[in-house]
């Protein structure tokens, strides 16, 4: 006898707080399913409030409104639903999985093992889950799990071990590059073991400092059906059971494409496109330098949001090179993008004029530097508040290590779209984007980096160069890895040492820095959590 | 037969990551404690790399550093140790006690309770404790605890009847108002019931957005003796045991003065001295503007640091009153700092200028007025770079909930003292200052406050009244009520809506607002984690 369930995975797109919206979302994707004839429908991790509400779980009438919303779902008769949300009893806040079945809540899962590493804060606001539970639809014992629960093996296989047939994952996991390769390695090992088949269904969309790649999958010991990334999908899937085989049948999925800075191009572009859109904003405006982050930047944006909503402003002063302009000017032609061009020489002057009393007797130094980028970031500002365009900021996470930026200069703005990749990716970017439709000048991509913010400067003035530079970042921030274990692998101490110097001398930049998509294992969001005041080189 | 131990209590005030120092400092106190005959010494928790460490507790050469410090202590034959420090075994990090007994760690005990609310992250560290430990010393039986333990009244009452005859406590328990009295009532209550006394020594001093009051005590069932707040003090008492009751001697201390606005008052003073020493900049400089904000920051900043470590800048416009610039003057002249006075104007217009083109057939709006806000902290940041003096910026806790202040203008800086301080306050400290020696001029404290941004203009134009705005920021951010629920206690709806709506839309400033000290329950430090990306209407 062939046992057999039809579901749907819905990987949509919430945002945070708009429970109603949300919950229409999830109507719409239900009855989308019960026309194609599923009887289960899956959504991701606390879908009705979307991921993560943080603090707003404090708040007694966020339930009311959860409460509320999640009723509308019990109208549902004839397929079985599996709903993300969060759930207060007493003084308890779980973060559960809610079965209805008939119009009824009948079963709820709490997650039991709670992230509270990296991004993450859930013990913060959730009691541990004491209780796993199966339900049975259509003959199929099913298991229900939410994300981090998944990543400790003993949760799968306690439900295979009580009779389980089908595990449901409800996930929130956020991107990062080559992340999805190791959560495939993780469930097919799983898979190999229990030998029943995992549905994952994940968040897709950005929420300020995170942003989630959907990824869902299917996967059985022999079969495995991939979701693409970073798009909303709601997927149908019949799993057949017959004589203790499992089988899945759908219509085909065109072949995922795991290129790995495709994929970091599209989680950048959903990231600026949720955070403008979610919050409502006219469009972006960004300073265009001529260099390669902002370049990249607007080639991101311009993918994001198209020529309409984007405005590029050149600043040049003195020290900006001729080519600067050519190339700022040819690729906004390019992209058709509003653009000016506003001189910042006669203020530079004037606050010269302004201060020359207080600074009599002084030489020049980075001051008069930080006074050009702060008189940029005032006329960006200005254009954005007078016209209500977000001011993106296009410095890469190199930078934001070292401290090579100016607060209130070019850090002013209130998105950092480039945070947190590295210089290097930043070309590697910027290429393959140029593979796709040439959009950025090429010239751009092959001089040598330069703030021009005095006559003669290049970035390794004052920086080692970016391929040596980046690997000591990623050592001392993503590997955790001391100044000694990183000098004992080859690498010289004097430049281990400044590096690591500078990144624990800029922890106040970072601290009043705009917020910026993670997109690698430890980004400078809430996942370094480092103090301001610290005497400790590590 | 009377047992008694002579006890050291250790308030002392740890810089975080500054192992060897806090070492040297703890081995000082040791010694001065067997000088004076004490055979018991006790820190406060993680006294050795100070408290809170943050992700410092994720690198490995940490813990070798701190284990070699350790090693120090091991010297120490004739008197008994209760060092806080962090302690990792395998994959496990505890927040440990050790008790170092004849010059050997004979017990360590494993925080139990994690505190992992308000600011505190315990649980993103540590691993839970397992074990209570008791010892003994000159025939009594001692129990430790730290911090949150004992918070959880079990955990005492358990020591309690396990034997323990003395309780010593390690404490990082960070100054907020009237807290002190909430501690007291439940360790009063604690003593009343388990009948043994109770050792509180509690860290002193500023860590980034935390102050720590000290405020150590020993609490008998019939005595108390109360340490000072806000100092450093080693501090000796003999406890006595005979016939089944304790009583306790020492030098009697001063009485401590617990007026809460001087409390306050020192609070803040502490944590900007602090953030200015252990960061070693030279001194701060900040923006005199007439009103009182400024004038109450440079007031406890003048009793922080004195004259010479001061700078005030007045930065006049044409919207400028006379009275602020003589009130500013007279100010900085009864004080003796450095005081410069630069007009904006000229750069005020020399924007306009410059943005004409761009701003053509537009009105002026707040963008003019940010402008100039923006012109004043480039010009403060100009001087702070030429001299390495932090910019401290004056903004109180009113306009941070209602972002009723500039980013990049008047919230440029590293160090913003009065974040948590509602309007209200502000008048109640500038008040209470005067009344010791009249500092600030009296006019300050009685003209309605202004941003002079504009011709005529007062903060009353677009904010409500100050004591009704205080009071709906306290229910909404520290009470957690809901707009309903505020509405419902009788506030008019239409202003709590907008109070409400301006809190949620101006998360991105604060999220980019220097760190300020938490001196209320729930301040926009890490207490406060709210989404940028957020529907939801608390």
């Amino acid at each position: 006898m062939t046992n057999s369930v039809k579901v749907a995975l819905f990987q949509f797109n919430p945002t945070v707080g708009d429970i109603v919206e949300n919950t229409n979302k999830i109507i719409a994707g239900i009855n989308s399913a019960i026309a194609k004839g599923c009887n289960l429908f899956i959504t991701s991790e606390l879908a009705i409030c979307g991921y993560s509400p943080e603090d707003l779980l404090f708040r007694a009438n966020f339930y009311q409104q959860i409460n509320q919303q999640l009723k509308r779902l019990l109208t549902f008769k004839d397929i079985t639903l599996i709903i993300g949300c969060p759930y207060q009893q007493m003084e308890h806040t779980f973060n559960s999985a809610m079965v209805i079945n008939s119009g009824q809540i009948t079963h709820r899962y709490d997650k039991k093992c709670l992230a509270n590493y990296g991004v993450f804060d859930e013990k913060r606001y959730f009691t541990v889950g004491q209780q796993q539970i199966i339900f049975e639809l259509n003959g199929i014992k099913i298991g229900v799990l939410i994300c981090e629960d998944l990543w400790h093996q003993e949760q799968a296989i306690n439900l295979q071990q009580a009779g389980a047939q089908l595990i449901c994952v409800l996930n929130a996991s956020p991107y990062w590059q080559n992340k999805h390769t190791t959560r495939l390695e993780l469930v097919k090992s799983l898979v190999k073991q229990i030998k029943i088949p995992i549905i994952y269904v994940n968040q897709f969309g950005g929420q300020d400092e995170v942003v989630y790649d959907g990824s869902s999958f299917i996967m059985l010991e022999d079969q495995q059906i991939q979701l693409p990334a970073f798009v909303e999908c709601n997927f149908f899937a019949t799993i057949d059971y017959l004589d203790q085989r499992y089988s899945v049948s759908c219509k085909p999925v065109a072949p995922a494409n795991y290129d790995s800075t495709q994929l970091l191009y599209q989680a950048l572009t959903v990231a600026l496109k949720d955070y403008v859109t979610k919050n409502n904003f006219a469009g972006v405006i960004l300073g265009l330098s001529g260099g390669i982050d902002s370049a990249l930047t607007l080639a991101i944006a311009y993918d994001a949001l198209g020529s309409d909503k984007i405005m590029a402003l050149m600043m040049p002063s003195i020290y900006t090179a001729a080519i600067s302009k050519e190339d700022a000017r040819a690729m906004a032609h390019k992209l058709k993008i509003k653009y000016h061009e506003i001189e910042i020489t006669d203020l530079f002057n004037q606050f010269k004029t302004t201060l020359s009393l207080s600074f009599a007797g002084t030489a020049e130094d980075t001051t008069e530097e930080n006074i050009q980028a702060r008189i940029r970031g005032t006329l960006l500002m200005a254009l954005s508040n007078k016209f209500g365009f977000l001011v993106i900021t296009t410095g890469n996470k190199s930078e934001m290590a070292t401290g090579y930026a100016t607060l209130y200069g070019d850090m002013a703005g209130g998105f950092a779209l480039l945070k947190d990749v590295l210089k290097v990716d930043v070309y590697k970017l910027a290429k393959w984007r140029n593979l796709q439709t040439e959009i950025i000048p090429h010239r751009i991509i092959t001089r040598p980096p330069s703030a021009e913010l005095r006559a003669d400067q290049t970035d390794q003035d004052s920086l080692p160069p970016y391929p040596l530079l980046d690997r000591i970042i990623e050592l001392l921030v993503e590997n955790n890895l001391s100044q000694e274990e990183i000098i004992n692998l080859g690498f010289a101490p004097d430049v281990v040492n400044k590096i690591a110097r500078l990144i624990k001398v800029n922890e106040y930049k970072r601290r009043q820095a705009a917020i910026g998509p993670k997109i690698s294992k430890v980004s400078f969001a809430r996942d370094w959590r480092y103090p301001i005041t610290n005497k400790f080189n590590f």
